[in-house]
């Protein structure tokens, strides 16, 4: 089959289009014939070499395959060939045929597109588990998020006004992305180069501070982060773009019993991502169906062009997801 | 009626036996004739002027009474006068008559002692908030407590072996009290001026680290606590003894989704704390009425003896709850 093969970590140019062999699924795997798969932030740091899979999952790129059911393991009860599965893979998207676990697939809706399905695992499901399951953001005042315009960022913000209608959404984005933001449904939109995101916090919420804050920058962040969280509120901590160590009041967080809770999707056991699925299948899914909220896509790529598509993603600018196809393989 | 007058802030010498307005119950208040009540070191923060009690609280030190009903407020439904009861308060202990909301008391089981009864609610609450509700602690593989012969590490341990027997429970002590936190139910000790327990920790399981922290350190063991800690561990952070500000490695908090919890116990709202009790009563109460744990007293003196009680605390050295009395007022 086609697949993009790394011959080095590196730029994008390490990424070709090559053979490799076509998988056979485990007992509790499925063989899925992948229509989409999309890129996500995690590949290219993958791509540069410092973001190995987990053990036992493909060393080829790409985090979620939209297909069709081709071959199914031994153990599995649920999909039959000729199913449309959407599933969150610890890799190999990035190919013609991906292995996913059955318990970490989902069935995808007849009203939803493979293209857009291709775009569902990775940033809602981040998302979801983040904001509402460990966040507990649900029926709260408000939530802070970074980054908007970045693929979970978005995702976070339909979910917080599709799941908790009621609560203040506050998003932090550059200067270019604002309006765009402000169209996905955010209440406030802060541009974090231009003004100081925890006094603005300070002034929206009347000095309330924010329930949750989603941050991905991690030590830049954290002093900022801390002061704009209201009394019982808690921190997020999904990635550190922006540097690893820094200094924490530890008096400050425990009178006002705040939280920090540090989170990854990827190297989660198997069985703790199944049960994440199952309940993002019952409790997320369903809004793609009823068309409540949709994936946004800025740009399509063949999957043999997957490096055009990573110089897009590390070009910045772009709003909503990059997806790759092999609908013409 | 006789209590604790502070003249000023400062040393034991400052607490005076005297006379004050005896108080009428508000109406979802009991008036609780006080029979003992203990000693906790926030008592002695707040004799030292740095603790003040929430708005509307005593300003008498004292956080929780056990006595008997002498009269109700108008909202109050449970608890008549006569009624054994034993009451978590805001302030107010270190008295001969104390105020306590209605649904912040508990009825005393019959084959439970005031005196004993007197050394429930600050400590063993504060210990089961923190390692079973907010820590999630059942069932875990293991759980480091710091301060060993404290009275919420004391608590901390008995509850752990009612409550989750199979989990390993560590405990840091001073050389001259290991034997006795063994004998309170602790695994293994450790001695922590002598032992690295960072160190300890990753000896004793076998790498894998605690699956919860119970600290009240703070900086000085920050570092060391999250070195110590398992994937998806906990830290529950209820004190800053040893230092408010440290660095903190949010890669590694990140990469092994490790959780802090900021926590108190008395600054909470009314309701939160009235659903802990209520939590409380049912799972833990139970275990004194059956003698499976029982309240460790070291030290009993006469409430106006209590610059003594303090001057002993400050000392350190005792094993186990110190309290004061009315018995002789």
């Amino acid at each position: 089959m086609k697949a993009i093969i790394l011959s080095k970590f590196g730029g994008p140019e390490v990424m070709q289009y090559g053979d490799v062999e076509k998988p056979s699924p485990g007992a509790d795997q499925l063989l899925v014939r992948v229509m989409y798969t999309s890129v996500n932030r995690p590949d290219v740091i993958q791509r540069m070499g410092n973001y190995p899979p987990p053990p036992g999952d493909s060393e080829i790129l790409g985090l979620e395959v939209a297909g069709v059911v081709e071959a199914t393991g031994d153990n599995t009860t649920r999909f039959q060939p000729g199913d449309r599965v959407v599933a969150l893979v610890g890799g190999g998207g990035y190919a013609q045929y991906a292995l996913a676990r059955e318990d970490h697939s989902m069935a995808i809706p007849d009203s939803v597109h493979f293209e857009q399905a291709a775009c569902i695992c990775e940033t809602y499901i981040t998302a979801y588990l983040n904001l509402f399951l460990l966040g507990e953001l649900q029926g709260r005042k408000s939530v802070l998020i970074h980054g908007g315009g970045g693929g979970v960022a978005t995702s976070a913000i339909q979910l917080c006004k599709a799941l908790s209608p009621d609560t203040e959404v506050i998003v932090t984005a550059s200067s270019g992305k604002l309006d765009r933001v402000r169209d996905q449904g955010a209440d406030h939109v802060i541009d974090y180069r231009e003004q100081d995101f925890a006094e603005e916090i300070r002034r929206i919420t009347g000095k309330r501070g924010v329930d949750v804050i989603l941050d991905h920058i991690g030590a830049q962040y954290l002093e900022s982060n801390m002061k704009s969280l209201a009394l019982a509120g808690t921190l997020m901590l999904i990635g550190v773009m922006g540097g690893i160590r820094a200094e924490l009041n530890l008096a400050t967080m425990m009178v006002k019993r705040q939280r920090i809770i540090g989170s990854v999707l990827r190297s989660r056991p198997v069985h703790e991502k199944a049960a994440i699925i199952d309940q993002f299948e019952t409790s997320v899914m369903p809004l793609f169906a009823a068309g409540t909220i949709e994936p946004m896509i800025s740009a399509r790529f063949p999957l043999r062009d997957a490096a055009e598509a990573h110089r897009l993603m590390e070009k910045g600018g772009h709003f909503g997801k990059i997806i790759l196809s092999n609908q013409d393989a």
